[in-house]
């Protein structure tokens, strides 16, 4: 298999939950600097909570399609590090992605993804030939996958050459659908709150397309887990300060806000907690 | 209107109240490579509290002067966006701005004029050519601002070619001003703390001259809220550890400090709390 | 004194307890880049708890050296800004270092020293040609160690040219050495936890190579403050999620984990904690 046409541009982005009151980002950069030092690393989050396949998937599906064809991003959110999952290299939409095959891929995946594309091309890097001699069991960031980020941005290898071809693991899917359910007072279409940003707002995983699938352009309200029912609106603008509404946020999906305050802390949601569209 | 000579020397600085856990500045980032890959970004702060004008200004306004001529600021803490406020550019003192003209700008744009300067150049960037196609109600950092400063610096557009020029809305002034107040024991000069930093230092908006002025370089002490007072010390090593004291802080602003420490929880103080200063 | 012979590479990299919600940062980006704008600048780690002298050195010390030759750390946790510490330049194992000689740099120094090194070079910088002309008493970080770092990275100095040579103070040793201690049930090997990453993961003061002396390669266990025993493997993959297991961390220390959790929460440590190694 030789893999998509596929042609580096200098950039790499890195994503991880390591925060920045420990040497674990810097030991990646001086990795992949020692490889390359000119390289361009450009830090894309590094607060995402430890552990947090979700947010560290999000982060990465709102800020990828955003970046330069050619690109290299550096995903280590990595809860299974020295256990059975596989470390990969993916190839889709003309960006790399350097990884543990846990699924924080997946959502970016399929928002690049174009119509007609087959299965993700991906590569197993287990033993790829840039990776350090000493592999420690707990920090494949910087053993493992720096390395072979720096070796795709700088042009070094092509992604096929760090290891065989592998197809990718199913994602886990946390939260059920967005699904349309018969109530007394008549249809409803039930979502559930995936995660809260930095702000409060609560984004739930409904796509704006099926909320407008559902409402045909007319009035809609959102029902609240305690029964509240708050109107859906433009921008946080439209309502007053600490008034809740719902919003389609900039990822292209409902949210939950409280202008100029936090929804997760005034509402007490939380993720997988349901909320309710109602027509009229 | 032709506006100010201004040449981009390819930096841009990003300050936002984006926080590091989401992909929201990974967007902007991507956004401007896109534009313009070889432009060089630099994190300046990200961690601002959500929506606080006064923290990012002062952020913006401690690092601003501290870069060379022609570099681009990018500033979004945008509790306003989708509403009213206006997206503007502006240049002064050899450095350009992309933000909401929300007051932000303001403490820098008094910070870096020179005598002389007239009134502030700047343009209304709300229909700019360089703005993504789609543009969302929630996120301008990402459709409107950022491509925005990636035209700038990269030498695309002058600030001119943005939008038709525009006057900047007057800062809102929080804090009463500085002033003498007359007490049975003599006149004292009264200032507020305006933000407490990382540290717990408490600054307040009592500039260094203004302070000389009152002292004569004689003698002084702070009086805190409670009664209490302290003494003015040149440094933070001036006192032991655990004790409190006043010095002037590197921003040129009286600042309530507490050794080791972080006067804020120590001493209770937070916005808006009066501070006194005595002479003898 | 000559000093080392050193040659830049254009890399600078950054570590500081100014965390991102206030200008400091910035105002030492904006420092260096108006020396020379081509300086490649990397965040390191900018979230050391505040005046934590043992994480700042801990962050260096895990990533310095990935970095390639040539490299200029600057390092800025300095409580005692403005008193009698002095600043310097450093230079070993072809990276160097400006930092206020407060004992940081002590681990990184001694980990990247080769046999047969003599005391690391050092220059005292506090009169140096590149500080800013008027130097505040309590931001050192941008008066006085950007330009220098500046100056150094850009090849405007070299390291000598900064100031008269110095011998580094001492480091402070803030918890004792392990040492094995006689118990009634046979030798143990006592360590001490020194502090606790992002992720809760308790990093002791034993060396790995320390470690398999003591064991020989046979099965030992750790015991914990209150007396539970928990096991050494390999990875945090080896326990079920929950429990508690001791390993050999990507610093070459044990570490004391919870897999998929927080060792510091669930087990109760902190700084200065007792850890014990058993035989059998």
């Amino acid at each position: 298999m030789s893999g998509p046409r596929w042609t580096p541009c200098g950039l790499i982005t890195l994503t991880t939950d390591f925060g920045t009151e420990d040497g674990y980002v810097g030991a990646m950069k001086g990795v992949m600097l020692s490889l390359a030092p000119d390289l361009r690393l450009h830090d894309l989050a590094h607060a995402i909570p430890p552990q947090d396949l979700v947010r560290g998937a999000e982060a990465l599906r709102a800020a990828c399609p955003c970046f330069p064809a050619g690109t290299v991003h550096l995903v280590v959110v990595d809860p299974g590090v020295g256990g059975a999952r596989r470390p990969v290299v993916a190839v889709a939409g003309a960006h790399a992605f350097v990884a543990p095959d846990n699924g924080i891929l997946a959502p970016t995946l399929d928002a690049i993804a174009a119509p007609g594309d087959g299965p993700v091309a991906a590569w197993d890097i287990a033993r790829h030939p840039f990776a350090r001699p000493t592999r420690s069991a707990t920090f494949h960031g910087r053993d493992l996958f720096a390395p072979a980020a720096a070796a795709l941005a700088a042009g070094l290898a092509s992604p096929c050459a760090l290891g065989p071809p592998v197809a990718l693991s199913p994602s886990p899917a946390p939260l059920p659908q967005p699904a349309i359910e018969d109530e007394p007072a008549g249809a409803t279409l039930a979502a559930s709150v995936a995660w809260a940003d930095r702000f409060g707002n609560c984004v739930t995983n409904l796509p704006a397309a099926t909320l407008a699938a559902f409402t045909g352009g007319a009035h809609a309200t959102v029902r609240l887990p305690g029964g509240r029912s708050i109107p859906i609106v433009r921008t946080y603008a439209d309502v007053a300060p600490g008034e809740a509404a719902a919003l389609v946020g900039s990822g292209g999906r409902l949210e939950i806000a409280v202008r100029d305050g936090s929804a997760r802390e005034t509402l007490g949601l939380s993720r997988g907690d349901r909320v309710a569209l109602l027509r009229g």
